[in-house]
């Protein structure tokens, strides 16, 4: 069964993020005020095919570990949905 | 009042994701099969000081147009909701 993965990766508390202070520190002065505690993360979107759900879950979160966050500096937010659920299929 | 803001912009269909395809490409060497439709977006949170939740949505809008996403390329996703809804402060 193939199942869509949406990772959603942040900078854990603490870790210094420049992209998000220097977005926040442009705001002010571009007219937008009232906007604080920018960040900035990254998702990844994929597909993978695996027997059942739980599957699904530890293989991605294999994949997260390993090579799409670095666990030292980041956190992972994975959500695992079957393809038939939300493309809406013919069941 | 205090709104949380999420921002998810994703590249538009059609649109090159090379990050994304060097992933994909890499993964059956490094012992990852089944995975594909591989892209890569990008988030960015942060809180907005509003008069009401219509007034925190049209402002990140704009925000959102203007300056952290490229309207050309990308699309974006905005959810909008209270802080005290979020962080469970006392009402």
């Amino acid at each position: 069964m193939i199942y869509d993965v949406l990772v959603e990766v942040r900078l854990r508390a603490g870790i210094a993020d420049p992209a998000g202070a220097t977005i926040e520190r442009a705001l002010p002065s571009l007219g937008y005020d009232g906007v604080a505690a920018v960040t900035v993360g990254k998702t990844v979107r994929f597909t993978i095919e695996a027997r059942d759900e739980v599957d699904a879950k530890i293989r991605s979160e294999e994949l997260c570990v390993s090579f799409l966050t670095n666990p030292v500096i980041e956190d992972a937010t994975l959500s695992v949905t079957p393809v038939d659920g939300v493309s809406g299929l013919d069941a």
